[in-house]
C-alpha cells in the first residue's frame, strides 16, 4: 500500500484549500489502497528539500471544514518552472528518491497553468523511468484560463467577489446627486474571464457594470472615451471594469505607458502588471472632466474566502476528491476537469482530462461571449458564468474573525 | 398627528440604511403619535427642492430586512453645510415651509460629524422660531469620531472588513517562502479608529497586523523603517496598516509629498486624501529592499454590507428606532448614542446626548489605547473594539448576488 503526497503550486485562490481538503478526504476514504496522506510544503521546491509533513490530523472533527474556508495555499506554494528532464534529470532524480523514501505512490499537484507543466513533466518522467507513481493535477486558478475544463476552481469565488464589490460600489457611487465614474481594475493577464465577471454585478434592478474592457479586445482610447461619454450622458454613474492586461492593437500593454511601471518580472517571465486603473482614471478625469475614482481589488480578489461561492467551494473539493478516485483506478497524467452537462439547471460531470493538452495552453474568452462593440459580454457569457457564483457557504467566525485551519505540523 | 421626515447625510456606510430601517419602523410603531413616514432624497438639499417620497411601502413583509442589508444611503445624500441662521435665514425658512406643507413634526437626520452640525442648527432654528418640530440626529460614520457616544454605527462593519481583509491577506502573503510586506491603507482623516481596527485581525493563532500607523501619532519615516526592518528580521511577512491621514511632527500630511496629489477639496474644506500607501510602499522597497505590495481598500471599506458586523447592524437599527422613541417623549436636538455598560459581557444602553456637544467635535483615539512605541494599540483598544465586530447577519443573496431594497417611489 502506497502513500499519497499533495502539494499546492502557483498563486493563491479562495478555494485551493478546499481542493486540498478533497484530496486529503479522498486519501482517507481510499484506505484500502492509500496508506498515509502527506503534504509537501512550498510546492515542488519544498518536496526537493524534503519538507514533507503528515496530514493525518485532519481526521479530527471539523478540521477539514476549517481548511475549506481558509484562503490561499495552506501548504505554501512556489513558482518553480521545472527543467526539461531530457536536458536536466538531477531535480527529477532527487524528487523520485524522496518519493521512494516516503513510499509515495500517488502525487497530487493543485495548481494553475504553470503548475500543470510540472504535472505534465513529472508524469512523463515517471512513465519514462517506469515508475508506478501516479501523477494527478488538480486545477485551480482565478483566471479561469485552463484548456478543456469548462471552468476552474477558484474562478467562481473571485468572480463573485468582483460582482458583489461592484454591486456595493454602485450603491456607494450613486449616493450623491452628481455624475460619478468608478474604474475597477481586475486581475487576469491575457484572459479576461475575471474582468468579464463584472457583468455578473447586473440584475433586473441594479446596473452595476456599464463598460467592460477585456484583454481579448484591442483597447482604443478614443473609442473607450466615446463609450464612457455616451453612457455618462444617459445616466449619472458609470461603472467600468478594466483588465490589468488591456493592450493596444500592436499588443502593447496600456499600463506600460506609466513611467513608474514596476520593472519586476516573475519567474515565468510575465511582466508584473498593475496600475492600469489609474491611467484610465486619469484620462477620464482629464479628457471628459468627470469625477472618477479608481479601485484596485489587488490580491483581495484571489483570497476572499469569507464571501466565496458555495458552488466553487464544493466543486473545488470534488475535483480534489475525484482526482484520488482517478488515481486509484490507475490513471496518471490526468486532470479532473469539469464537463458541463447543462446551464439550467446547472449540472457538471468531473472527468479526467489529459494534462498534456492543458499544460501551457491559455483559454481566452471566445468571440461569441464578447459584445459587438467590444465593451461588454453577451448573454452567452452570463448563462455560462452566473451558476458559478451561486450559493453561500456557512463560514465559521469567532469574535467576528474569520477562522482558519490551524497548522497541523 | 404629525408626520415624520427622515434624511441621510454625509458619506455612505454599510449600516446607515439599518438606521433608516430603525427610524421607519419606529415611525410605524408609534402610530398613536406619528402619521406618515416620509423620506427626503439627497439630504437637506433634496428637502429644499421638495424631493420628498412616502416610505409606507416598507410595511410590506421583508422589505425592511432588505433595507438593512443595502449599503450606502438608500435615500441619497449630500454634503451641504448650512449657513448660520443668524446670518442667512432664507434656506431655513424654505425648509420649514416645506415642513408645514407636509405637516412634519419629526425630522430625522442620519449622519456623521458634519451632519450633526445640520441637526444642531435646525434644532436651534426651530427653537428660535417657536416651532414644535422635533429634530433628532442619528449617528453614523465609519470614522468613529463622534463625541460622547461610546462608538458610532458604521464603525463596527468597516472595522470588521479591515480586520478580515488583513486576515485573508496575511494568508495570501505568507504563501511563498520569502520575505514579503503588505501595506494596507485605511480611511480616517484625523482619527485613527479605522486604522487601529487592523489590530482586530490578530488572534492567538494568526498575527495579521504587525505595524499600525495612526494619525494620532506624528509619523517619523526613520523610526517607521527601523520598526519594519526589525519585524522583518523576526518573521517572513510584515503586515502594515496605515491611515491616509498620517503626518509629520509639523502636521504636514505624508501624502502631500506626491506631486500627483489630487487637488480636489470637498465642500467641508478637507483635502481629498489618498495614495499614502503607495508612498510607504515605495520607501520600504527602496530603503529596505523588501518585496512589498500596497493595497488601498478605498470605498469598499465603507460599503461592504455583505460581511457586516451583526452587532453594528442591530445597533444602527436600534439607534434609529430609539431616536423615534426620544422624539415621541418630546426630546429635540438630541442624538441617540451608545453608553457602554460593560465590555465582557458586552452591553450598552442607548441614551439621548445633546447634539450641541457632538456637532463639529472630533473624537480621536486616547493615548492609553496607543502602544508606547506608537506603532500599535493596547489591550484597552482591543477590549473596546472587538465586541463591535461580533456576529454575522443572515444576508440574502439571489443567484450569488447580494440583494438590495428596491426603490419604493
Amino acid at each position: 500500500m502506497k502513500n499519497l503526497l499533495v502539494i499546492q503550486s502557483g498563486g493563491p485562490t479562495a478555494v485551493i484549500n478546499s481542493s486540498l481538503a478533497g484530496v486529503i478526504k479522498g486519501g482517507f476514504d481510499h484506505a484500502d489502497k492509500i496508506g498515509k496522506v502527506y503534504g509537501g510544503l512550498y510546492g515542488i521546491e519544498g518536496v526537493a528539500e524534503e519538507r514533507i509533513v503528515p496530514l493525518e490530523k485532519f481526521k479530527e472533527d471539523g478540521l477539514l471544514d476549517l481548511l475549506k474556508q481558509t484562503p490561499s495555499s495552506y501548504l505554501g506554494s512556489c513558482r518553480k518552472k521545472l527543467p526539461k528532464f531530457e536536458e536536466d534529470r538531477e531535480f527529477y532524480e532527487k524528487i523520485f528518491e524522496i518519493f521512494k523514501k516516503y513510499d509515495i505512490g500517488y502525487f497530487f499537484c493543485i495548481g494553475g497553468n504553470d503548475s500543470m507543466d510540472t504535472v505534465d513533466k513529472m508524469s512523463r518522467y515517471a512513465d519514462e523511468i517506469g515508475s508506478d507513481v501516479r501523477v494527478i493535477g488538480v486545477p485551480k486558478t482565478i483566471d479561469n484560463d485552463l484548456a478543456l475544463t469548462d471552468h476552474t476552481p477558484g474562478y467562481g469565488s473571485a468572480a463573485k467577489f468582483i460582482a458583489n464589490s461592484l454591486r456595493q460600489l454602485k450603491k456607494d457611487t450613486e449616493v450623491y446627486s452628481m455624475p460619478s465614474v468608478v474604474v475597477l481594475e481586475a486581475m487576469g493577464r491575457n484572459a479576461g474571464w475575471l474582468t468579464a465577471a463584472a457583468a455578473l454585478a447586473n440584475d433586473d434592478s441594479t446596473q452595476a457594470a456599464d463598460v467592460i474592457c477585456l484583454p481579448e479586445v484591442d483597447f482604443d482610447f478614443d473609442a473607450f472615451l466615446a463609450k464612457v461619454e455616451k453612457v455618462s450622458k444617459e445616466q449619472e454613474t458609470v461603472m467600468i471594469a478594466v483588465s490589468v492586461g488591456i493592450h493596444d492593437k500592436e499588443g502593447n500593454y496600456i499600463m506600460e505607458n506609466i513611467k513608474s511601471m514596476q520593472k519586476e518580472h516573475d519567474r515565468f517571465g510575465h511582466a508584473a502588471l498593475g496600475g492600469v486603473g489609474q491611467i484610465i482614471r486619469n484620462s477620464i478625469a482629464s479628457d471628459l472632466g468627470l469625477k472618477v475614482r479608481s479601485i484596485e481589488l489587488s490580491t483581495l480578489q484571489r483570497c476572499w474566502a469569507s464571501g466565496a461561492s458555495l458552488c466553487d467551494v464544493n466543486e473545488a473539493f470534488d475535483a480534489g476528491y475525484k482526482g484520488v478516485d482517478f488515481a486509484c483506478t490507475g490513471l496518471t497524467g490526468v486532470v479532473p476537469g469539469f464537463k458541463r452537462i447543462s446551464d439550467n439547471p446547472y449540472k457538471i460531470e468531473i472527468v479526467p482530462y489529459d494534462v498534456r493538452q492543458i499544460a501551457n495552453v491559455e483559454k481566452k474568452i471566445p468571440q461569441e461571449m464578447i459584445s459587438t462593440d467590444g465593451f461588454g459580454v453577451t448573454d452567452q457569457f452570463i448563462k455560462y458564468a452566473l451558476p458559478l457564483i451561486e450559493g453561500e457557504p456557512q463560514v465559521k467566525y469567532n469574535a467576528g474573525q474569520l477562522q482558519f485551519a490551524p497548522r497541523v505540523w
